[in-house]
Parts: structure tokens; sequence; C-alpha cells
């Protein structure tokens, strides 16, 4: 048969490499439109310099850090050098700096091209909103393209090159540390900016957002593009390569296993091909986007969403049919793809300014910043059910309709909760254009402000915005739904690795034979130890880049006092009064990099420090507990982040006394506690779990023959 | 032998028996002491007849609600009526009822001395510290030792009459849910009234705490009874005979197996013989409390529970020496007491107010009420992780310390952890006593403002109000980290319950043969899918009450305002211009009954749906992930709560810019926030994740026959 596993990858490199040629397609498209403003060129090199700062000097420490890890994975991984054969743990090693360099590839091109398409956008809504849409939303396709296709490349080419499944696990590694710490520090870079800006901005002096006044203006800019750019890419190449990865393990084994009893096998092969049609699903999705003079952008950014969706069922129901691939699988794909875009839907409500629970929380405020609080704190808490149910719905039906494949297999059913995270993230291309798209038409907006180019341009700048805002609910959504049922898949090929890691302990054992294990058990004490302390590092975590939040924030507003104080003029706003952008910029920059190491450093150290103490069983517990508490503090920070916001913009539309009353103050203290939990804490959360599920996989023999109470 | 299971049983009814003496002499006592003045009479009475009027509404609707699940219980429990015999049915209906019973006693008891003892506190108070704290702690000594008695009392006579332990489980489910909704109503009750009164009077107004123009001042001294007192008690009550009868479900069967292998036994007797033995200790705890004329209150509410811990662990080593226990499980108990004294530190050290959190804190404040929730949450969040290290190190040393015993029995080890929890309740005498102190003080506090008594009297009980706010932490910490072991142990019986079950079933069964459960595994994702919403449950659930807080102070915010433009005079403080209290009264009485039934129910139904649908497999995921998360927000919102309250008091104390200052403003939202956090979700958590193991313990035969995909 000609349609073997070589030909769904060379299948994928093909369509990766069409999906690069579409991404410099849209680049080029982007550079092309008409940008003349002197004021606004100025400022805009202003931001693209201090993203570039801002990015060398995170790379610079990163790299480091990595170079660390590979030395590291070098000796100890897949197993101590003096034990193992030293090949492996060179492919290991490279593989695992692969993964760091395409992420980091990743995120300096979404820099490169959203610093572009933000003047472009600006200069463009002088004219009309359809242009300016089509700026915006074009930069941010061409991270989404440049991410999914260098994703499918990177896992594409590592397993044919090493042909080894736990390299692509090596791979996956090195893109989830780099987006542990790439969506960290860029959280806390953008937050402390937007809060110390608000803070002094808005709330001292009263002057309005994006004010060039405001020392902190040009650094609240950087922020959307390292944050929400560079970070978001990160992240979400993190989310795509693991699901490939774990959906990858499982079905080679399978494979492995169908080929032993002399059956056919097309499970990998399948893998790639829907992983392949998702981003032909993308591409065109992308390529078809438009928005006619006057329409909703809301309205566009949804459309492409949906055509996405539908085009991935109906596609991949083809490839099924024309391959043979099993129908079951192809269910538990789109079961995956139908959860996103409930749970998309769920945080949506939450967090959408028509709905009851903004209008709750914009009533409260009323009574004053504590009941904002108060109730925001209550929806975010209530908003975590329906994703938690959608999750483990979709994961129970998944394996259910898989179950029977095999003659009643748990692999077949494992692998079917790993290709239910792989339908999910199927449209990943599509969410992160939409997702790129906000932080592209935010700073546009503040370059309209910065540049003085009317109230027309304002409001139509101000229109795309919003719609940015209310998508990135729905992205949200996905993002974090994907991130669980990867790492619930990522449990399955931990319990993999730990038993092939027996066998292979048994091989050579001259005494004992240690029992393969069959699972996690709750009433097992190891596990339930690991199950509590999994549950509380995301609240550490969490409470830990806030804390950096909010140390950084205080030092930033110091400066910004500093400067109105010390330049002359500069508060009043004469002519030739121009605050020192790049002081802010330097703080936000050095704190978050200072910020964004302990962090992600505890997440590793508690994983291994919990190995050693309890063993494989521990850390199974370990994962379960980190996934649980992970998700439901996600959701949570995610969703009140995101109401606070609305809340907030729904009161400045005029409701409840409007700009600068009572209500508006408080909902300000609301966005303000909001910022950090939706874009700084929440979305990392995500990246914090898989990094955890890999670093167990890839050290599980360590735990193994080396624990104290296992 | 003559120290046989029936020796300890009336031992332990003679000791709650001397209990129940030692508590009517206190509170003869209490009742003797001198009062005088006719305006704190006036006033208290007030707060009496509030409390009262509250606590008969209450029990009215509960009763119904009682009344309704009894007759469930007597058609469906142990087994449906028509397929097992009546007098099962019967007996189980009439434990459950009789748990009712019992804990509503409690909390009568508790309120009648509560607000007896606030009076003569607050009269003590104008001749000395040492007379005015021995009203206080007194006060909370009668209802410690009813609360332990009485439980005690009703698990002994439940096992003499029925000898059945599943009705002890009935008995125990009776106990949790009354507590489940006398913990939310009060929770609701105080905070409504305490937020309210806040609001109003110190932030808009600014007038003192317990100022008497304040229409909402008695409704707030209320709540402190109705809240702090009976739903406090309820909850310990419930505490207390859980980790009684999880350890005897364990023990009895044990013992049934020793019997049955013609071993002597005295499991059950031990269990027996503990309880009593931390009520003899908490008794005399009590009875040799005092303090110097200008002593530290603090310190001696502290020296009180470490010479009762001290005594009990004396006292069992004694008692395993001399009647033959294990002295295995003797040291599971004793790592429970140890590991709830480190909670409790823990718990301290993220809310005092000389330690780093409460400064940190204190010093965002400057920077508005925004940092001040920021940098809470997270020190909050981090506060979790002690405690979940600890209460996963003690399960995992008591299972390891108890499982060699049997030679190699996970019953033996899973009795060890119910042991551990039996170990860190039993000085819970001690603990009621100084947790009831707190209120009583508090409330005399507000009578010698309001009653005009002075200064001193003002700055004696101030300093007593303050020491029961800091040994609150301790007591908070203390009784998460017995619910956590409790419930850990509940999930061991409930798998006992479920492999009864099964045998019953099989005996019967003409056909297939069903296998026992072996365990609850995290990769079956009938498990995985109830973990996912069981973690949810507590989210919603605390959501649910801290709304009925805000909608129902938002109500009661709408009265004061209305008394204080209707009712001439009263803003002003004119002689003859008093507020409607009982209004206010009403509305905080009306609301929390209304708000804290949907909460309750939710609970219960949604682990009768998850068993529906997932059989017990799903259930045990279900008890596993409620636990988990639950012990994450019962920590976070208890000790973030705690946190905000001393930081308030902090500021108040003259630190950054001291009262009025805009620090202290954003202090007030942080207190307002935690409010709710540390005295209605947070602790009604506890009795959530008892309620909904004690649930599925009971219903575990109905999922076994009856569930969708199970």
């Amino acid at each position: 048969m000609v349609f073997n596993l070589q030909f769904f990858q060379v299948l994928s490199i093909i369509i990766s490499m069409l999906a690069f040629c579409t991404a410099f397609w849209l680049y080029r498209w982007v550079e092309v439109q008409p940008s003349s403003n002197q004021r606004i060129a100025e400022i805009s090199k202003l931001i693209r310099n201090g993203a570039n700062t801002f990015l060398t000097k995170e790379y610079r420490t990163l790299s480091r850090f990595c170079l660390v890890a590979a030395a590291v994975i070098l000796i100890f991984l897949p197993a101590p050098i003096w034990k193992g054969n030293i090949a492996a743990n060179i492919i290991m090693a490279v593989s695992y700096l692969f993964g760091t360099v395409f992420s980091a590839i990743a995120g300096k091109i979404g820099i490169s091209i959203a610093t572009i398409a933000n003047v472009k956008a600006a200069e463009a809504s002088t004219k009309g909103i359809k242009q300016s849409f089509m700026s915006g939303f074009r930069g941010g396709a061409v991270m989404g393209m440049a991410v999914v296709s260098s994703s499918l490349l990177g896992v594409t080419l590592v397993l044919l090159l090493t042909n080894n499944t736990t390299a692509l696990l090596g791979f996956s590694f090195g893109a989830s540390s780099m987006a542990l710490f790439a969506k960290a520090g860029g959280g806390i870079f953008t937050k402390t900016a937007d809060i110390s800006a608000d803070l002094v901005g808005k709330v001292e002096l009263g002057i309005p957002e994006d004010d060039p006044r405001n020392p902190a203006v040009i650094a609240d800019n950087v922020g959307d593009n390292v944050g929400d750019v560079a970070g978001m890419g990160a992240d979400l190449f993190d989310s795509n390569v693991a699901s490939m990865a774990a959906a990858l393990v499982m079905a080679v084994s399978l494979d492995g296993a169908c080929k032993a009893a002399g059956q056919t096998a097309n499970n990998a092969a399948m893998v790639f091909c829907y992983a392949a049609v998702g981003l032909l699903a993308s591409m065109v999705g992308v390529m078809t986007a438009r928005m006619k003079e006057g329409g909703d952008p809301t309205l566009a950014l949804n459309t492409n969403t949906y055509v996405t969706t539908g085009l991935y069922g109906v596609l991949t129901a083809a490839a099924t049919w024309a391959f043979g691939f099993s129908w079951r699988i192809w269910g538990a794909s789109v079961i995956g793809l139908l959860v996103g875009v409930i749970i998309g839907l769920a945080s949506d409500y939450f967090t959408d300014d028509k709905r009851p629970p903004v209008r709750a929380v914009a009533k409260a405020c009323e009574s004053g910043p504590a009941f904002t609080i108060l109730s925001g704190i209550s929806y975010g808490l209530m908003s975590t059910l329906p994703s938690m149910v959608g999750i483990g719905v979709s994961a129970l039906a998944a394996y259910k309709l898989c179950y029977p494949m095999g003659g009643g297999s748990v692999e077949y059913a494992m692998f079917g909760i790993s290709m239910a995270a792989v339908g999910m993230l199927s449209i990943v291309g599509m969410i992160i254009s939409n997702d790129a798209y906000g932080p592209i038409v935010d700073n546009a907006r503040g370059l309209v402000e910065m540049g003085d180019l009317g109230d027309k341009a304002l409001e139509i700048t101000d229109s795309l915005d919003s719609a940015g805002n209310t998508v990135k609910a729905v992205t949200k959504g996905f993002a974090i739904g994907a991130a669980g049922l990867t790492v619930i898949a990522l449990l399955g090929a931990f319990m993999s690795e730990v038993n092939a890691a027996i066998d292979e302990l048994n091989a050579v054992s001259a005494g004992a034979i240690m029992d393969k294990i069959a699972g996690f058990d709750v009433i097992n004490p190891n596990v339930f130890f690991g199950l509590l302390i999994g549950a509380a590092i995301p609240a550490l975590f969490s409470a830990m880049l806030m804390l950096g939040v909010d140390r950084n924030a205080q030092r930033m507003v110091s400066e910004i006092h500093r400067q109105f104080k010390e330049i002359p003029g500069l508060k009043e706003g004469k002519k030739g009064a121009v605050p020192e952008y790049d002081k802010c910029i330097e703080i936000a920059t050095d704190g978050a990099i200072k910020e964004l190491v302990p962090a992600g450093l505890m997440t590793i150290i508690a994983t291994l420090l919990v190995g050693v103490v309890g063993g494989v069983q521990s850390i199974g517990g370990f994962i379960t507990g980190n996934i649980v508490s992970g998700l439901l503090f996600a959701l949570f920070m995610s969703n009140s982040g995101g109401l606070w916001d609305n809340t907030k913009k729904y009161i400045e539309a005029g409701n409840h006394g409007g700009k600068n009353s009572p209500a508006h103050k408080a909902g300000v203290v609301g966005d303000t506690v909001g910022d950090p939990f939706k874009d700084t804490a929440g979305p990392s959360i995500n990246t914090q779990i898989t990094v955890v599920s890999l670093v167990a996989s890839l050290t599980a023999t360590i735990f193994l023959t080396f624990n104290l109470f296992g």
C-alpha cells in the first residue's frame, strides 16, 4: 500500500511548507500596506525596539537554562549515560534543543509581524474598518500559520529522523520549557506595564488610556506583543506539539503491536493525516477570511472559526473513508472539537457583557470594589463547572468509543483521548490567528491615540479591539480544554513509559522481577500523597507569578511617579516634554526576567522531589492532582479576569454612572485584579501542567529505581 | 477479659456524662457572675432574641428537609424497602434523625450560653482582664464540652443499641446534613450583617464599629452567635462524629475478621478508649485554664491547647500500655495530632501580623485596593502548600505505619489513617472552647461600646477579641486538617461499603458474579470523569454561598440607607432616635434561610447524578476530586480571609498611615472580601466534603445496580 506512514509524513511536510508560504505571502501583504505617518513610525519603532530588547534578554537568559537542561538530559535521559547508549542520549538532548529553538523562532516571527501589522492597521483605520481589520487579522494569521506549520514540521522531522517516540517527548519538553518561561515572563512584563500605566495614568491623574504623556505607555504596548503574541504563540506551539507527541507515542506503540500480530496498522499515519488536514483547514479559513465595510468584526472572526471547524470535520471524514482509518478514532477527534466549541461558549457566557454574569458584577460595582471582587470571584468559580464537565465527558466518551478497538483495549481507549485532544487543537492555526489579532489591533488603537489620527479612526480601532477581547474568551477556553485532554493523554503516556522502563529493568535484572503497573489507585497512599501536593502546585505557581507582577508593578509605579515629578511640563502636556519611555521598558524587562525563573524551576523541582519521595505511584498522583487543580485555576482565573475586563468596559460605555463614577472606580479595581489573573497566571498554568507531565514521563526510569517510600 | 468493647463503651458514656456535668457547672459559674448594667441588659436581650428567632426559623426549615430526607432513607437505605428488611431501614432513618437532633441541641446550648457569657464578659471588663477572660473562656468551654460529650455519647449509644456500623454512618449523615445547612446559613447571616454594618457605618458614614446608631449593629452581634457559635459547633460536632464513625466502620470490620480467625480483637475498643481519653484531656485542659491579671490572653489560650495535646499523648500511651493496644495505631493517632499542630502553625504564619505575609499585604494597601486583593489572594494560595503536604505526609505515614499489622493489610492501613483523624480531633473539646471564646468576647466588646462602659473596658475587650482572632487561625487549621484525614478515611469506608454490597448482591444473584473493587484508578475514565466534576463542586458551592451573602448584603444595605434617611435624628445621634434593629435581623434571617438551601442541595444532587452516570468508580473519583479541591479552597479562603482581617487591624494600629488613610480604605476592601471567604465559604467546604462522602457511602448499593456508563 502506498498510503503508508511515510506517505503521510511527507504529506505533513508538504502542507507545513505550504503553510509557511502562506505565512510568507501574508507577511508580504501586510508589509506593502501603506504607512506614511511620521509620528506613528517613530512610536512604532519604540515599540518594536522594546519588544526586541525584551526578547533578546529573555532568550539570552533562557538559552543558559536550556543549555544546562540539555546537559542534564545528555547525562541522564533516557537512561544514565553510563548505563544506556550514548547515541540515545545525544538524540534526546538534540531533540530537546530543537524544541526550544523552534519555539523561539515562532515567537520571534510573531513579534516581527505584530510590530508591523499594528502600524498598518492603525493607518488603515483612517480609511475604514474593512482594511484595518484585514491588516490586523492577516498579521495575526502570519503567527498562526508559522506556529502550526513549525510544530507539525518539527514533530514530523523528529520522528522521521530518529524513529523514536521518546525523542518526540524530548522535543515536546523543549517546547514546553520554553513556553513555561516565555508565557510567565511575557505575562509578567505585560501586566506590570498595563497595571502601572493604568494606575498612575487613569486612576491617579485621570488621563486617557494610551496617552503619550504616560511614561509607561510604550511599555504597555510592548507588553501586548511580548505577552499576548510571543508568549501565547509559545504556549500554543507547546500545546500543539504535546498533543501530537502524546498521540504519536501511543499510536506508534499500537502500530508496533499490530505489526507484531501481522495486522495492518495505520494509527500513526492517521495522527499525521489529521494534523495535516487541520492545518489545511486553517489555511483555507485564514485565506478566505473577509469582512464587509461596516460589518461586525466579532462575527467575522467567529465565522472563520466555524468555517474551519466544519471543514475539518468534513475533510477528516473524507480522509477516514478514503484511507480506511477507524471511524471510532474519527469520532473521538470530532468529540474533542465539539467540546472545544462548548467550552468556548461557556467562557463566552461568563465574560460577555450581554449576559447575566457581567451585568450582575457591573451592578455590584455600585456597592464598591469589595462587591466587584466578591461577585467576580464567585462567577469565575462557577464558570469552571461546564468546562470541567465538558472535559470529563469528552474524555469518558472518547475512551468508551475507542475501547472496543483491538478487542477491548485500554491502549486504544487512551489513544482515543489523545485524538480528542488532537481534534480540539486541529484548528489551532485559526485560533492563534484570532488570538494574535487581539494585541495587534490593541496596539493599533494605541498608535491611533498617540498619533492623533482622529475620532473616527479611534472608534474603528476601538470596535476592532473589543472584538478581539470577546473572541479571546473563546480561544482561551479552547486552549485550556485542549491542554486538559492532552495531559490526560500524557498521563497514559507516562504509564507507558514506566512500563517500558520496567520491561528494560526486568530484562537486565538477575534477581527479582518488577511487576508492571496497571494504573494509579487513589486508595494507594503514595498516589494520594502525590495527588494532594500536585493539586497545591498550580496554586503556588500562580501565587508566585502574581506576586512577581505585584512587586514589579510597584517598582514601575515609583518610576512613573519620579518622571512626572522630575520632568518639567510632562503632566501638563507641554510641547517638548517627553517621558523616558525606555526606563519603564527596562524595569518591566529586568523584573520579568528576574521573576519568571523561580516559579518555573519550582514546578520542575517539585515534580522530581515527589518522585524521589514516593516513586512512580506518587508521580502518577502528582500529575493527576496537578491536572485537576490546574484546570480549575486556569478556568477560574481566565474567566474571572475576562469578566472584570468586560465589566469595566460595560460601565465605561455609560452604564451604572459611566466613566469616573464610583461604580467605574470599583470596576477599575476589578479589572486590575483580573489583569494578572487572565494574562499572567491563568494562561501560564496550561503550560505548567504540560511541563509536569513531560518531566515525569522523561524521568520515569529514575523514580523506579531510586525513591524513598515507593 | 473484662476490658472488652462494652467496657470502653460504658467508659465513654461515663466520661461523656462527666463532661456534661462539667458543662453544667461551667454554665452555672458563668450565670452567677455579676451583671447589673440596665443598658447592656436591654441590648443583650435584643441579641438573644435575634439569635433565638434565627435558630427557630432555621430549625423549622431544616426540620422539613430532615423529615423528607428521613422518609427517603426509610424507603431506600441501606437497601430499598421492598428488597431488604424493614427493620434495618427504620434503624437507619431513626439514626439519621437522632444525628440531626443531637446536632441541633448542641447548637442551641451554644447559643444559650454565648448570649449570657457575652454580658458577663462585658461587665467583668470594667474590673479587669482576668475576670473578663474567664467569663469568655468558660462560656466557650460550655459549648466545647457539650459538643464533644454529645458526639461521643451519640456515637456510643447508636453502636451499642444497633450494633450496626451502617447505622453509625446514618447518624453521621444526620449530623453532617444539619451542619451543612447550619454552617452555610449561619455563615450567610453573620457576613450579611457584618459587611452591611461596616459598609454603611465605617466606610460611608465614618462612625465606629458597634455604634448603636447603626441599624445593623445588633444583627452583626447576633451573627457572631449564629455563625461562629452555633454554626461552628454543628461543624465540629459533624467532624468529630464523622471521624469516629469512619474509624469504627473499619475497626468493627477488622474485629470481625480477627474473631473469625480466632484472634483477640480490640480495635473498636481502642477507638472508644482514645475518644474518651481525648475528652478527658480536654476537660482537664478546660478546668485548669487560668490567666493572671495583666497576662496575655493569646498565650493563655495556646497554653491550654498545648497542655491538652501533651496530656492526650501521655494518657493514650498509658492506655495503650495498660490495655495492650497496638503501638502502631497509637503512633498514627499521635502523628495526626502533631500534623494538626503543624497545620495550625502554618495558618498562623500566614495570618499573624508579625510575619512577612501580613506585612507585605499591608504595604501593598498603599498602592490601592487592587494590590490588597492581589497580594492577599497570592499569599492565601501559597498558604495551601504546607497544609496539603502535612495532610499528605500524615496520611502516608499513618498508612505505612499500620500496613504491617495483620501481616500487610490495606484495611489496617486505612484504619491507621482514620485513627490519625481521630487523633487530630481528640482535643476538639479544647478547640471548640477556644473557638467559641472568640465570638463571645467579640460580642462583649460590642456591648461595652454600646453600653458606654468606658475606655479601659474597651481596651480590655479589644485585647481579648484580638486574641480570639489569632487563635482562630490555629483552630481552623485543625478543623480543616481533621476533615481532610477523615474524608480520606471515609473514602476507604466507601470502598468497604461497596464491597459489602457486592457480596450481598453476589449472594442472591443467580447469574453472573460481580468482582469486588480494589480501588479507584485514575486511568479508568469513569474515575477521572468523577474526579474532574468532584473538583469543580467546592468551587461552585463556595460561589453560591458568596453570591448569597452578596445579594443579602445588598438588601440589607438598602434597608440601612432607608433607616438613616427616614428616622429623624438617627445619623446625628439625637436622643430618642432609635434604629429599627429587628428589621435588619429579619432581612439577615430570611435571606440566609433562602440562600442556604440551594448550595446544600446542589452538593447532594451532584453526588447522586455522578453516581447514576458513572457508577461507583465515578463516585470514588468524585469523592477524591472533592476532597482535594475542597481542602485547597477551604485552606485558601480561610487563610486569605484571616490575613486580610489582620492586615486591616495592623493598619488600624497606626501603620501605613493608620485609620482613615488610603491604605486603611484599601485594607477595609480586603477585609470585606475576606469576610465571606473565611466565615461563610471556607469553613462550609469542610462540611460539604464530609456530606459528599457520607451520601456516597450510604447510596453505594444503588449505584452498583443502577448506572448508565459504569
